[in-house]
Parts: structure tokens; sequence; C-alpha cells
């Protein structure tokens, strides 16, 4: 697939305005006025269109057809407790969404370093998931989620799979996967730097999350996220395959 | 395992100086003069010593015996052709550190935009290497090597199992794994951005290197090198388990 712009709301038959990156990203990939345009609303539709006209750095768009859609074919959710550091976060917001998860959540955990994550930084997560889809050709956007309490976090684990990150378990997570399961929402549970605590490993475990093990050896935090996300993705892919 | 401290050549009944990072490792550790610390070479063994002094920002450790010895059970090499920005090379050698690669190699490829990494870079790399191993455990550490042309990276391929991540490729790598075949000695080649021109690949395929897939869509050239990595970890961890 070619490249697209964003738009929230393309419409066949209607002219739409880019936003000024949207904008500036047609000029980058040289699209000149007149021409036809990919737009995508990141919920899996793409169109065709014309670029009309450029007016104080906002792109006009003619939409005309939709000639794509589709969908992820499977639900993954990979929660990751706050991490210290906002780049370690920006780097797996943008490694989830290149690979493909549908559901990227951050949560406050106790012995999170940081209790809370600004409006700025999801802002960036936004534009780092945009560009992430851009790039491996994604037309439908992960949804970003950042839990304000441990609580809200917890009442969205019910009804799900959920597999923990657990450098205590010895079972690994490619095993668990083997023996089967409800496959058709999964999620995995990430601990800050540090890990749960005692409390917290046993609230999630009430719940009937699986602690499960990624790796021999101790892993970083975001490190385990991914590699999680990756064993996940490629086995729901995998599993999946044969029914689209 | 508890934290350790690196010193190239540390023998039972001597006494070593450590550099000033390992230095400010004991003060930040809070390890007191006239107690016991942990040394490693990085090539596999692990000592027993006792802190002696600090005179001049440089501690001395009296080596006392060799407590463990350990081999990484298998050889797994990640060949990246160079990257553009030098923050992703860094993290891609982080994380291939962390999760237990043997030898992490860069090659300048024909569509590399940087030609070449600077010795200060190298060095910034062993830093990241040492603090990736101290991270998961690891008193083994992964060989980092420059190549400084194409066809010096040529050169090692012989002899090795290796894979090519290629997205042109239909066959998954896991299903490549699972026909058998030579698992002593593996290793993965990823391109640059903007990948392998047509003759490089072809360079690749006669000397025998596989071309695998590791994702449906395009992944940015350090998340494949990565990815990749990381199945072919779990892949050998998983074979060679048994033998130890």
């Amino acid at each position: 697939m070619g490249s697209f712009v964003f738009h929230p709301l393309p419409q066949p038959g209607k002219v739409i305005m880019l936003s000024e990156e949207e904008t500036h990203h047609l000029s980058v990939q040289r699209i000149l006025q007149g021409t036809s345009v990919l737009v995508s609303d990141g919920k899996g539709r793409l169109y065709r269109g014309t670029f009309l006209e450029k007016q104080r750095s906002r792109a006009f768009v003619l939409v005309e057809e939709e000639i794509r859609c589709e969908s992820p074919g499977f639900s993954l959710s990979i929660w990751q407790g706050f991490l210290k550091s906002p780049s370690r976060m920006d780097w797996l917001v943008e490694k989830l969404a290149e690979i493909g998860v549908t559901e990227i959540g951050f949560f406050p955990a106790e012995r999170s370093v940081k209790e809370e994550v600004s409006q700025e930084r999801v802002k960036r997560w936004e534009k780092v998931v945009l560009s992430a889809c851009k790039q491996s050709g994604r037309i439908w956007f992960p949804l970003l989620r950042v839990f304000t309490s441990w609580k809200e976090f917890l009442s969205v684990l019910p009804g799900r799979r959920v597999f923990l990150a657990d450098p205590l378990e010895k079972q690994r997570l490619s095993r668990a996967l083997k023996e089967g399961g409800m496959l058709n929402s999964v999620g995995l549970v990430v601990g800050p730097e540090g890990d749960f605590t005692e409390k917290e490993r046993r609230e999630l475990l009430e719940l009937g999350v699986q602690p499960v093990s990624l790796h021999q050896k101790v892993l970083r935090s975001e490190t385990a996220a991914l590699l999680g996300a990756f064993l996940l993705v490629t086995f729901l892919e995998d599993h999946h395959a044969g029914e689209h």
C-alpha cells in the first residue's frame, strides 16, 4: 500500500481539510495539487481522493471513494505500568503500534516512580502511533489508553484472556498459548521498574490473570512488554490466518 | 544473581583496580570497603572478592575465588546494516544485549545513509552492553563488531546458518526453524532503511543465506532485527535447554 494521510472523518463526496502535519506530509511526499491521494480514518478504512488546493498551510481534499476496509482480525491489549523514563514509554508506543497491537495502555502501579502521564505526552504518543502506522502501512490505529488509577485499570481485565509477565513464573508464554483457551481477546500486563507489589500481584491473580515467563533472564520492563507483544501478535496472526 | 562489577582480567589471589565507572557503581550500590563484591570478566566467569580501598576515584579489589562459570549455550549473531539514526542503533545494542545475543554486528550497505560508525559510538555501545548485561545478570557479554566494508562482512557468513530478514519472502522464520537444520551457529542479517539492493540480496543468497519473513507488515529495520533476534533466542534456548 502507498502512503496515506490521516483524517478522522473522511466521507465520499465531501471536501475535508487536513491538519498542518498531514498537509506537510503531502509536501514531503511531493504530492501535487490536482493529483490523487489516499486518506485513512485510522479505523480501518482507506479512501481515494483528490488534493484540491492548499490554503494557509492546510490542504483540502475531495474524498471520492472507499477503496479498502480492513480490521485487525484479533484484539490484543498491552498494559504497561507507568515507567520512570518517558522516552522508554515513547519507544514502546512506537514499537507496539508498528507490530500491530490493538490497544496500548499505561497504568499507575505502586512502584511506579511517575504517578501520571501528561496530556502533552499523550498528544505526542498519538503522533508516534500515526507515524508508526504509516511506516507499516496499517490503516487501523491502536487505541491509546492512560488509566488514572489501579482500580480503573483492573476494571477492564474481566472478560479477556490476560497474561502477566512474571519473572517468578516458570511456564513460558509460548507454552501457555499452545495449551489453548480463549484467543479472541487477549491481553498482557507488565509491571513498572521494580515490578508489582505482592498485593497487586495477588489482585491480578484473583481476576484470573495467568502468570507467564517471557525469558530466562530478567528483562527491562518495556523490553518484556514488547517481546511479549511480539510473541502474542505472531501467535494470533498464525492462529487467525485461516479465517481471512 | 546479585549485581557485579566488570574487570577484564580478574585472577584469584591478585588485587585489581576498577575503572572509574565501575568504582562509581560500587558507590551507587552502597558497597562498603572491607565487604564482599562480585566481579565478572564479561566472558562467563564470576569471582568473589573483597573491596579493599578507594584511591583517587578508583577502587581496589582483592579477587578471592571463582564462584561461577557459564557459557551462552548457543551462538547467535545479529548483523544490522548501518542505520541513519545513531539512537536507533543504541537501543538495538541495548535490547540485543539484554535478550542474550552473542554477537552484535553493524555493516555498511549500499543504501546505508551513514557510511561509518565512530570510535566514540563504539565506546558508548560498550557501556550500553555492560549496563544491559548487569541489568539482566548476564556474565558473558556479546561481541560487538563494526565491519568497515560489505566484503569484510560477507566473509564471516560461511560456516553458519544465516537468515535474511526479507519483506519479499513469504516463509516465516518460525516455520523455517521448525524444518530443522544446523543450530549451533545461527545468524540473522537485516538491511538498512530502504533495505538491500538487488545485487546485495543476490550476493547473500549465493552464500546460502535463507530469506525469511518476520511479520505480515513492513517493520522498521531495527524492529525487524530485535524481533528476529528474540524469536531466535527463544527457539535456541528451548532447543538447547535439554543439553545443560
